[in-house]
């Protein structure tokens, strides 16, 4: 659109986004004009405030609009377990699986030697802070099952057994080489009942 | 993500636009928190004011932010020959074929008794006015070579062949069902080459 400033301008923000191309782009930036203007205030606001409102929960990490977050501040959840996950995806696809009803600790990454990233660099510490404050008495290693998933989980494993917190990793039930994002629901139920002791 | 309202919010409003399922929502959603506040705020701002600023041409009807548009005010483009397209997207198609200089007209929409629009539906009336004050030789039918493309390409080349302009009709270099919109280039100009009279 030769000289539309403003649908130019919109189609080259959207085409930043993942998985969108400059077709798609297009086709949504003409979708969004053809809106009405509330709904399309509605969709801009949104976007500005997912952004402005959410932080990460300072105790368990995972994404929050409140201090500390929902789950975290939730008295009918199972203050003795603790599930250990690398983003906060991971906690919204075991949280779809309804099953679980313990606490979260995001490490916002996985051990990567190869990518520079080291213990220091995940939230370890602070795991290791909640296991002495917190009344946890099982951890569930929920780390993807790749090869820095795997190492992370041995990683925490030995730093905890000495502490005598029993520690868990979720089964196999999870599609080696997959990612927890991704998995049905089912999937994760079994890979949740398959935990063994570490 | 159970108690995060922004998120849950953020997700809900991008899985209204098309193409956009409740996983590729929530996939943005997740990216767009984790972009730099300056950035969120550029994207936002850029739908926003898409909408806000861009409305249409009072001459031509294609999308615009400055009255007239860019395209009918630019004065090195030939004022004789005048493109007729169903909706804005085909103006863009035909600009990026980088061939035609002429002015257009937008008639957003086609005749279709079947959805119960009618000639005086869509912006037939505003194109015989601009050929009675407008020095326009030659209307160029670019609506789509499917069945209602056609038969408002052959209204309207009815009433405009009494008044002496001459009416011609893109080639099918466009595959018959197709789209202008998702036609390449090259076909875009083989089918304006290869126009014929009406």
């Amino acid at each position: 659109m030769a000289g539309v400033e403003p649908i130019l301008r919109l189609v080259n923000q959207l085409s930043k986004l993942p998985g969108i191309g400059q077709k798609s782009a297009q086709r949504l930036a003409y979708h969004i004009i053809s809106m009405p203007e509330e709904q399309v205030r509605e969709l801009a606001t949104s976007i500005f405030n997912g952004k402005k409102q959410v932080h990460f929960c300072p105790n368990c990490g995972n994404y929050t609009d409140t201090d500390p977050c929902a789950l975290c501040s939730d008295d009918t959840r199972d203050k003795t377990i603790l599930c250990v996950v690398k983003d906060p995806r991971d906690v919204a696809a075991l949280e779809r699986m309804r099953d679980y009803n313990g606490q979260y600790h995001v490490l916002h990454g996985v051990i990567s030697p190869m990518d520079g990233i080291g213990p220091d660099d995940i939230r370890i510490r602070e795991l290791m802070s909640r296991l002495a404050s917190e009344p946890i008495e099982e951890v569930v290693l929920a780390t993807n099952p790749d090869i820095e998933g795997e190492a992370t989980a041995a990683y925490i494993s030995r730093l905890i057994k000495p502490i005598g917190v029993r520690v868990t990793r979720i089964a196999h039930g999870v599609p080696v080489g997959g990612d927890l994002e991704y998995t049905d629901e089912v999937t994760l139920l079994k890979a949740f009942e398959g935990r063994r002791e570490l």
